[in-house]
């Protein structure tokens, strides 16, 4: 935290505390003795074991499936339950997940990597091989362009936070730089795009512009300091920083240098964004700024007046998060929240402010500016400039609704 | 990564490339065509979970249990399989795990938080109270002052990095800061010292001086996004940025504002360091700065001349890494490795250097330098001053030695 965000937060504090208010309801008066010894000390704990899981009282923080094809096995959405986590890291064991065609059991030793097409020598990868090359780490989100979709609906849907916005996951990534391979693969200057493919049974592809790949691009082999989960690529991935979740293909099996876009399946009767006139986007690839507030959310209930945080994060693909503003009083006024450090770009940013409930009802926001200017819009505006009928890319303003009885509740607002 | 970096690594690259090191036993010459379709593509994989775990094929990679108290149950420690990993972060689930009674199974509905002593205000704080208060989120290293216990022995033990340097960890830690709480309570301006207590069947507990309290102490209840693990202090913990890991207590049950030191069996029977002339120090709270490369490291073969890159971890407890030099000539030369953004202070720092081997025999090593001026001393001249009768605070350089076919050995050199 550097030193102007710890004076703000020093302000508040002793704002909160000189009027009490920290302490009504908080907490309570504590004894001067020891406390009574609970049945955990009486007896060892248990013993170590290899690799761990969270408590069994964290049992019902859980992703939330959501299978978009009924019938089909593994093709649909997982979702990240985002009114349980803090700080910016997903724990990989609950990072969203979505899948065409279910997660494919890949034997690490036998899964290879081609890069072909126009390049003066193609070349196969295997994973040992990619062990070898220079890798990078970056702190990264991974977006599911379909993320908030059912907030395209008319009504608000009665839904948590992760249920809402839980296909945005934040990872450390470590991989090799795409333009490595490229570069070492000798790439024809006149090709503009590469196919990427993976290997899942629906053999996911898209079309990925040179100068992309050239870029940020990496093949990603570890995420959070292991190896890629299943769910997430294993044994490994392309990842694409701040784009569309679906073009970071997992598994990758194949990266074919073409002329020209190869107009997918995964790129035509899908990720394309229907707007309020009828016509189709495509290749519509940053993920927009976007901000929500994870606590308090919907479903949630404040137990009293006083002092609560309010917690939420920010994130923008095409670039750092500079600003995010909350309004506690339903758009009246606005507050600068301060961000926790170290703001990356393309990652989670998270923002938090003290906030003083008076327990009377009212409207929650956020509003989250990048380093492009780019603003986050109110839900009309976002709504009256793309239309309904979309599917993908999502991103306007979140309100949630407190009432007097302390329930929070999703709201347009 | 900055720019420089960013300069150096393409340098470094290019270097590689055209002199066909890349290449040169790395990846085979590939396909024209999309290669042969893998089983797994053949029908449609595994469907959604609730809470992902690591691919089958990744599970040797655990922890290593080792049990210092035969006989007894969950005394002893659990190392993180450093060689295994990549970037900063620690998967939860490798964490390791030093407990001195096992882990206790708190019900974290009945569990308390104790602020009494020399108090205006005794105050007790269950997890829901604590949870409404305001939060930061830090990624830092916890390391047990007994990490590298080992390495005192006379002849180098025959053991992976994992093994020898495994009782560090580095997560991104929530929860509130210590102060605020402190402040609510109302501390004794003359009380100098906080006895914290664990709600362990150990009721580990360390004298915790209150500069540390007022300065960067919190109190964690977040891990890597979710609630803290078990094995390290569900459902609340202290946490210490950069001082021995013992004194970050587990199941944080009370802290009780005191006038001196409470010479606890945690701080006199165990935890103090029995220097070579007999005297013994004790209260050696921050970790110093140190590091080791984790690939190549001992046990690992390389398999031919060629590219490799060399990736490790450097650390240190009172402030920010600002340099790591590696030597791959048994330390004729040394050269500055680039370090991977962000670089924080009291964090895992990754450094990372591409090597071409030439298949002769060699020794590598990795000395790191901290932003107070304190740099890694080689091990000769840490015993001369520490002896070899301790068990905590070792942080000697340590030494990879490479065979002529290519088998890597941990080495006293």
């Amino acid at each position: 935290m550097d030193s102007s965000k710890r004076t703000f937060l020093k302000r508040s504090i002793a704002l909160l505390t000189a009027s009490g208010l920290i302490a009504r309801g908080a907490r309570d008066v504590g004894a001067a003795e020891p406390p009574d010894i609970p049945p955990w000390m009486k007896s060892p704990g248990v013993g170590f074991n290899e690799y761990g899981m969270p408590s069994k009282h964290e049992g019902k923080v859980t992703r939330t499936l959501i299978r978009s094809q009924p019938g089909t096995t593994g093709s649909g959405a997982a979702r990240t339950p985002l009114e349980a986590l803090e700080g910016t890291i997903t724990p990989s064991g609950l990072h969203f997940e979505r899948s065409h065609s279910g997660v494919p059991d890949i034997d690490p030793d036998r899964h290879r990597v081609l890069i072909h097409g126009m390049v003066q020598r193609p070349l196969t990868f295997t994973i040992d091989a990619l062990m070898r090359y220079p890798m990078v780490s970056r702190v990264h989100f991974i977006e599911c362009s379909g993320n908030s979709q059912f907030l395209y609906q008319p009504a608000p849907p009665s839904l948590t936070v992760g249920q809402t916005h839980g296909l945005v996951s934040c990872s450390e990534w470590t991989g090799v730089p795409l333009r490595l391979l490229l570069d070492e693969a000798g790439v024809d200057r006149s090709a503009q795009w590469i196919l990427a493919e993976g290997a899942d049974a629906a053999a996911l592809s898209r079309s990925i512009p040179m100068a992309k790949a050239m870029d940020d691009a990496m093949l990603a082999l570890f995420q959070n300091g292991e190896r890629l989960r299943p769910e997430n690529g294993y044994p490994v991935r392309l990842f694409l920083p701040g784009w569309e979740g679906n073009m970071s293909v997992k598994w990758l099996r194949r990266l074919k240098v073409v002329p020209a876009p190869i107009m997918t399946k995964d790129e035509t009767s899908r990720y394309t964004d229907l707007q309020g006139d009828g016509k189709s986007l495509m290749f519509t690839y940053p993920m927009d700024v976007k901000s929500v507030i994870t606590r308090p959310s919907h479903g949630m209930t404040l137990k009293g007046a006083g002092l609560y945080q309010i917690s939420g994060m920010a994130w923008s693909g095409s670039g750092t998060i500079t600003k995010v503003e909350i309004t506690t009083d339903g758009g009246k006024t606005w507050i600068v929240a301060p961000l926790t450090a170290p703001v990356l770009p393309r990652a989670l940013t998270r923002f938090r402010l003290p906030w003083r409930w008076d327990s009377s009802a009212t409207v929650l926001k956020s509003r989250a500016t990048d380093d492009t200017g780019a603003t986050q819009p109110e839900r009309e505006k976002f709504i009256a400039e793309h239309g309904n009928n979309a599917i993908f890319h999502y991103s306007a303003i979140s309100a949630w609704s407190v009432a007097a009885n302390g329930e929070v509740k999703h709201v347009y607002a």
